[in-house]
């Protein structure tokens, strides 16, 4: 893919001019909000991972992970999923590369919704129902299934951070199931 | 955000980590399909450049590009706009980050339906409707405006390269308007 | 198209069945939800029509109406937004005909998030960037523009009924302006 | 939902006019075209039904049919894959309402992609992946599992009849599989 007419000279950058420009560039991510859904596919429960941050407090987290260099999406998603839910947790992915959203990361809080300090990552988000066991690695996180409504209680709601918050409310509305 | 478990020890990359990471992973790009539309909203014309290919062959393709660091996709869609098409092109950017599809372009041919030999391209791709003139820039391409029938004909697909004929297709089919 | 297998004899209803059968189907709504955008695209405020409700109190709305025999969905919500926004609102219509989400209102309440006393109305939504001048009718309903906090506030979800406070609130999300 | 002004008192519509209106209304249906995909959820197959026409030619045909009165889309949906595939087609029912197009079927040719000669059909289009066997009930039709490639070729696409050869290819764009 031509960069269209990115500088004076339209056309292939250099190698210098792309190792460069990575130190400069977004970093893929992909966010995958685990459901269980009902035999006519409405979205019964939320699944969040649960850690405990640095600072001692409880945090949840929908999964997220990097994409890597010459990895597709949903190869992507697949990896994370089992790594945060197992081996055995049977993810349905999307057949369509269409996210539900795409969440922008900010170092700087406050240009958008969704914050990291570290980096600006941009992450395609799916809602991936989830239908076997789920066992989140010993030395990782624990997982918690709740319903729409505890999923976007104030409660809940200010135990995740980033604007994840956001993100699994978003994830709600999409699957028609915001209460 | 944290990387959930994408590692021995979840959480933090050390800075190494992340310069090292950083030459592995795919570079994010924004593809834009200008349109015309119809007061209905409807896709009557699909705008391509045109530019001549370093073997003198003439080649098609719609607006893309980067998305920079700590840049929002809507202001590099309205940048790559702006450079392709002219400062009075008067796009109307989406209201929703959710693109149509996701090209993914691999080094590697067949991985997908994508690819640029020089890199892994995710690009979020969005039909951006375009109510003003445009006016590509005098040293880069030239712009034609087709009708969906003459887009997604055999003649036009075969002088667009890297799957960007696919990408045409799949904007037509998003808007409704494949023949 | 054909009733796939949806009788004994797959096929062609008779006549007499058509008309039956009419009487027992869902109505076909369009929802159009109002906004202003920034050159960006990015949702600045959303448009809510106001109005007095049979019983005295406030309500607030978003563009509703039926599509019509034999009229396009495009045609039906330039239909709605010109009754309800005036000749010269001028919006910016979807290119696609996908909607951000179909809000199925039942007159049972409780099996959606929506409800419609009078009738089963299955509606297609659609977020409508509107640029001109928006005259209500005179003798309907006045309108207001709301920043995405003030339209998802509760002092203002609670002026909408039928589950029109989780539509605004979904098209907020996959607006990305979900507060 | 209150009809916002359609008509000269905006509100609710009397029980007569309601009558008279319906007869003229368009009819709400579902499309579900039947995929078998790999565990990353690629798309490899497309399942179409497969019929004698009445004048005795090959007709191809995704699942279709309507939306009764009360029913949700989910359920309409289920339903009318059941009838079609059998009792143990094990269908991946969406997570969401938002439907990947909107197949308007008009009794004019022309207006759209789409004609039944019959009536005005309004069809939400799903993509449903299929786990389990496919028994296609024996009075009605049969299936064949075709490659996108196959599914999209000339010889299969001048099978279908009424728009839905190219609903089939919106299906396959919407997945990334368009050939």
């Amino acid at each position: 893919m031509r960069e269209t007419t990115d500088g004076d000279a339209p056309g292939w950058l250099t190698s210098t001019e792309l190792a460069t420009a990575r130190d400069q560039l977004p970093i893929l991510y992909i966010n995958a909000v685990p459901v269980r859904v009902d035999d006519a596919g409405t979205v019964t429960h939320v699944g969040l991972l649960l850690g405990v941050a640095p600072d001692g407090s409880i945090s949840r987290a929908v999964v997220s992970g990097r994409v890597l260099h010459h990895e597709r999406i949903r190869d992507a998603l697949l990896r994370h999923l089992e790594k945060d839910l197992g081996a055995v947790a049977l993810p349905h992915l999307p057949t369509a590369p269409q996210p539900f959203t795409v969440a922008e990361y900010f170092p700087t809080p406050g240009v958008s919704a969704f914050h990291d300090p570290r980096q600006h990552a941009v992450s395609l988000a799916y809602v991936v129902p989830v239908a076997g066991d789920c066992e989140p690695r010993q030395d990782a996180l624990d997982l918690v299934w709740l319903t729409p409504e505890e999923a976007a209680s104030p409660e809940v709601q200010q135990e995740m951070s980033g604007g994840q918050d956001v993100l699994v409310r978003q994830a709600l509305a999409h699957a028609g199931r915001l209460p």
